[in-house]
């Protein structure tokens, strides 16, 4: 599995690249996220600023880049979606949901401000995102804004994030060697393109929207973002049974104990190394034919995390 | 007080009106939502579909009309903005929110579901509006559903709806007696106009703007929103305080016990009453400059739920 591994040129290229993407993304989160006094937004903006890879933002970015047009153009778009995904981990940490005590090493939300408030926080956090997205900047254009608006509302909706949270509880606790494995494998299919696979989609597509690509690269990215997004959740997945509290800031093991239904519970670690890999690679070969360097660079990182 | 009575005549005119519309509205509801096989949509189901007074949808058709427009065009704005309010109240009626076990006369949707699809519910009908939004009928002009889009976000989001719900819990449990009067009145308001004011205001508005209503209608119909806004909300505080369970299909003398900052726990009933009145007279003052006899009924209707 060389594939999924980065050299070290690649790594330094990368790494300088998603720096530069944070800094953009840190710049435009300032001017659309201002605290204010109440509690309400300390506790949405103790998660939204709390330090995360910000990957959803960066392969908006990127994909804007790929397709010809400037980072600039999707900024607004990358904020919204890290707003969206913020909200998405407030409320999966709840009690009544995964019951998460630590989130990107620190206290999860409701730890620190109440359930109560990181539910209004989630609450507020989602629907700010749209009051952005449908803000855009003058220069974009309004059917394009309306594209992308309905794009990543149909990601994160019930046939989307919130479908595949409210199947990842329906799946929980099963015993896995009475089931019907088919059965489990498109259910567990099904999971992770809603938890995860959705908001990539959208995140990688309305980055190359808003640059104006044309059907032949909306094509090529579109089948890209499923494969990496799909890669994503289950290096996930991976780091759950290997990682250590310390190195994810959250707590390991966790999927294991609340029985959920993964790729190596299911198909053993080894295996679920191997489809990972084949994604990456696959992925890596349709960025080379956007062409874009760091897309390709990017599939990588995503199972790299985990090997 | 009258004048927030509404005669035999008007009464049957209002009801009329209001079943035409309601009508229109259950047409579009099942255009716009189907019922799906996962437990998820069960539970957005359950909680949309419970007789509801449809009070906002009706507000957006009407101001629609009163502009000059079709209630069709303003329809699937109609659909959004209940599933935003069913979100609401699915949220706030949670165990660590106001813990309701009742609301419109049915357990509440944590009550039927578990708290997990209760959440996951709300979290699903607020991005569903969204999207409904995001793709407008098409003869809806792409700016105006860009702004109408916004105008909603706005008001439900952290600066609207969800900053009046985190207010109404941090000023629960006071004692009014040892609090400043001022700062209790300007709390008081600021709760009020997030709860339920902002989003009766989007709805006349969204209505109007999608009739192409003008400036000077646009400015008439946002001071008559804000005029019922609050009356209705007082409404609902003298009704929570003289109202029985049956009649209100939720749990009455909640707020009260609760320690609730309200009008009536303020102001007194009588006091809280006479302000209602006034309200709902200048509002229906307004709905005559328009004019819209239905916007004028609408108004008195308000208030006289709770005389």
């Amino acid at each position: 599995m060389t594939a999924t591994k980065l050299n070290e040129k690649d790594y330094a290229d990368l790494s300088q690249y998603m720096k530069d993407k944070v800094a953009l993304f840190d710049q435009a989160l300032t001017c659309h996220w201002q605290d204010k006094k109440y509690a309400l937004y300390q506790s949405m903006s103790y998660s939204l600023l709390l330090p995360g890879k910000r990957l959803r933002p960066i392969l908006c970015l990127a994909a804007c880049e790929a397709a010809g047009g400037q980072a600039e153009q999707a900024l607004y778009a990358a904020v919204a979606l890290e707003m969206i995904h913020t909200y998405s981990l407030i409320h999966d940490d709840l009690p009544a949901m995964d019951n998460d005590d630590y989130r990107r090493g620190r206290p999860s939300n409701h730890k620190v401000f109440g359930e109560a408030l990181a539910i209004l926080a989630g609450d507020g956090l989602l629907t700010e995102a749209f009051a952005i997205l449908t803000s855009p900047p003058a220069n974009v254009n309004p059917l394009q804004a309306l594209e992308v608006s309905n794009l990543i509302a149909r990601a994160a909706g019930p046939e989307g994030m919130v479908l595949g949270q409210a199947l990842d509880l329906e799946y929980m606790g099963l015993d896995m060697q009475r089931e019907d494995r088919l059965h489990l494998q498109t259910a567990l299919q099904a999971i992770h393109t809603g938890k995860t696979g959705a908001i990539i989609n959208a995140s990688l597509l309305s980055g190359a929207i808003l640059a104006g690509a044309g059907r032949e690269f909306i094509h090529i990215i579109d089948e890209y973002s499923r494969k990496i997004g799909l890669a994503f959740q289950i290096a996930d997945d991976i780091l759950d049974v290997e990682g250590t509290d310390e190195a994810l800031g959250k707590s390991a093991g966790k999927d294991e104990s609340q029985g959920k239904l993964t790729y190596p519970a299911l198909l053993g670690l080894e295996q679920a190394r191997k489809k990972g890999a084949t994604l990456v690679e696959e992925a890596a070969c349709l960025a080379a034919r956007l062409p874009s360097r760091p897309l390709m660079l990017l599939a990588r990182f995503v199972m790299a995390r985990s090997s």
